[in-house]
């Protein structure tokens, strides 16, 4: 950005890194630090740096957690039995909002992609074929997105556990709540009706 | 933000408070935090708390700056008689991207606004007086902003600077470049129509 001094030009570069902060965003919010008082600079840099650090994988499931394991693997109350498989973390806290499930998560921490260069080995995979060959869980629920990676990550991980004597499910696809079909998509439409359940 | 673990929930919560930053935004820059390297974080947070030490006000127009002067006004070729008046920093970066005015700045930082309990004390308005008085000043371009607040301050201005021996004018208000006159407000229009130069 031309024209700006140093310091604020090393904050809009910074800031222009984040995901979802455009140019104008980044600028703004550059003169906003400097707006701030000093003391809320400093906190704010210091929760980063402390998130980062106190933050990792929990154990068993690679959910994020600052003990050792997650709150969820820690649970006693929910089903160990079953393991729902999501790329990020941020997926089991969607899963989490719905209220609706009692297992425990396995995060992959991606999707097959190759274009990016995302391979089998990159993903927690080895770990969960680990987790499932100990013989505790009956049902793998498959909850990538339903995108052309995260199926193709379902397929792959559906092929990975045939030979072991488990559950392996996908979850729906269908016209999201509250959506239109005049506004729904072919392949959309195509799955709500393949999928239709009797009333 | 429920069932997010405490070093996350602070990094959202302090991101929440930016401008421009709503929940979801907040929630993915948190999680992309734990994603990035934790040197990356450190040069993050380190440039945000440098920048708020590193820059100030200009001793004399009060634009940001890391030296004593701004760029601007430490710039000789610039024209020192002419004064554009703005209300923000990144305004006097605005007018110096259409590289059309040569002459130097003064940054109110803010504008007349009783509701938000802004007076005149809390701008930069006895400066811009003490400026004008010394003499050397032979006009002042208002160029706060075209709304209520940015009007009523231009005003405010104009009516302190009568006594002194100075030209004050207004930036010119019309339709924006590439503007449709089908969608263009009809204040706008007014203005574009009452200030309408020959060809």
């Amino acid at each position: 950005m031309a024209g700006l001094i140093k310091p604020l030009h090393n904050v809009y570069d910074q800031l222009r890194r984040l995901p979802g902060v455009g140019s104008k965003s980044a600028l703004r919010l550059a003169y906003h630090i400097i707006d701030m008082d000093e003391a809320e600079v400093r906190r704010l840099a210091e929760t980063l740096v402390a998130a980062k650090q106190q933050v990792h994988f929990c154990r068993i499931c690679f959910n994020l957690t600052d003990s050792e394991l997650c709150t969820i693997c820690a649970d006693g109350k929910r089903d160990h039995g079953t393991l729902c498989v999501v790329e990020q973390p941020q997926d089991a806290m969607a899963m989490e909002r719905s209220h609706s499930y009692q297992g425990v998560y396995h995060v992959l921490h991606g999707c097959l992609s190759p274009l990016d260069g995302v391979g089998p080995d990159n993903l927690k995979l080895k770990e969960l074929v680990h987790r499932v060959s100990e013989g505790t869980v009956r049902e793998v629920i498959l909850a990538t997105n339903s995108n052309v990676e995260g199926e193709a990550t379902a397929s792959y991980i559906a092929q990975l556990l045939r030979p072991f004597d488990v559950r392996v499910s996908r979850i729906a696809q269908g016209l999201p709540m509250g959506g239109d079909l005049e506004y729904a998509d072919e392949v959309t439409l195509a799955k709500a009706l393949e999928n239709r359940t009797v009333l």
